[in-house]
């Protein structure tokens, strides 16, 4: 069974079960278990959202114990999860579908909100960060990320991957109104608090407190100390996540959307 | 002095004053009188908004009586006013300002979420109607309205306005990402309910239950009953009120914009 939910990450501790504590996951599970008459399940997942961070589309897998057909498990399930977290989708898979393992590209976004006074209706989902940032220092930033590469530099100290070579396909800064603008992080993978220290790291480079060149200097050394701070939680969505049968469907969506010019 | 304010409109009896009710004015009227030694005073706005209704730039002005140079009332005023009221310019104008009379555009959002499950991170700030909408009836319905017509069909009944002619210069839909559209109203002025009725009827000739030729039925022969019902207030958003220096502005940033592929 392939789940993809929707959850808006501001009352959860992150994604993953921690006991004595509200989990996106755990708020799955509970309403799935229901579903096969109360006996307990365990979901698998494309990856782990920090507590505060928000998920467009998150994607979980489980095995479902049940007589009931697709439609009457996604309508039972949609009124038994709490209004922040919604199932999209849920469809029968092959038994072998693994969220993770499968998942070719998953899909940030950073959204920050850099008016001086703070708009108070992006106050739950962007940083307010109330300083000009240099357009053109920030692209010579993102130019330099994408690649395969080893972000070591870029990753928490906390850790516990070994393997910390991933490819990053995008990295782009959008501005669809003025002062409300978002950053695009696009790979096959992403390390602990990656995205949030790639924001930590941009906003210094736009303010002024870095050089562009910095992020060379990170990825080559490795050194966590030479970025910026951690970007808070609540500015990252979880935007998407890509399977093998997704990813050429989505590009073909991207060149629509171009096309009728709409970012 | 002229103040541009933003609020989320969630917790909000709307703009304007109602005794033993938390409104918007009220609350700001309250934080600038603290700043001429509480002195109680008025403000006039752009207009009213209704309860729930959120505003990315409301304009009011009001006469204070206080020493304190702007910057510094702006900064003080925004240690005093709450997390879901902001004020996002404050100055000095002419005596002669006045925010209603002088306002020569206003500009309205309505968000509407139509996917199925009902996307949580935008469940403060858009209608949640998961229904397909027919794009090509949206656009013929859609390219009847712009003009200078008496809007008394897509008026509340309780409104009090006698005179009800108001040119709408804009009125579009727009889709930047699939599920997440909005609609686009600008107006020399908007009559009690407008907006939202507008809405309420363009979703039932979207959907297919009543046709795109309604709206001009509905214009002229000023019946109420003949439109669609009133959308929620919380899709709605005050995007922008614009005053005879503003209006060239906008437009260049407009034209920029759509130059740049963004909407």
């Amino acid at each position: 069974m392939r789940l993809d939910v929707a959850y808006d990450g501001t009352d959860f501790a992150g994604w993953q079960y921690q006991p004595g504590l509200r989990t996106a996951q755990q708020e799955l599970e509970d309403a799935l278990s229901l579903l096969q008459g109360g006996r307990s399940l365990r979901t698998r997942s494309a990856g782990r959202t920090d507590a505060g961070v928000h998920a467009r589309r998150q994607v979980a897998d489980c095995e479902l114990r049940t007589h009931l057909d697709d439609a009457r498990l996604k309508h039972s399930l949609r009124c038994m999860l709490p209004p922040d977290l919604r199932a999209q989708a849920l469809r029968t898979v092959d038994a072998g579908f693994h969220s993770r393992r499968d998942a070719v590209e998953k899909v940030y976004r950073y959204r920050v909100d850099s008016t001086s006074h703070g708009n108070p209706l992006l106050a739950r989902y962007a940083l307010h960060h109330p300083h000009r940032l240099d357009r053109q220092r920030l692209d010579e930033a993102l130019r330099r990320l994408p690649g395969r590469r080893d972000w070591s530099g870029f990753t928490a100290s906390s850790c516990v991957i070994g393997q910390r070579v991933r490819t990053l396909t995008r990295a782009e800064w959008r501005e669809p109104e003025e002062g409300e603008g978002y950053f695009v992080f696009a790979a096959d993978g992403f390390l602990t608090h990656m995205a949030r220290n790639l924001v930590g790291t941009l906003l210094e480079i736009a303010r002024g407190r870095m050089e562009p060149q910095r992020v060379e200097e990170i990825l080559e050394r490795g050194d966590r100390r030479l970025a910026g701070p951690t970007a808070p939680a609540h500015g990252l969505i979880l935007w998407d996540v890509r399977y093998p049968n997704d990813v050429e469907r989505a590009h073909r969506a991207d060149a629509s959307v171009r096309a009728r010019g709409v970012p």
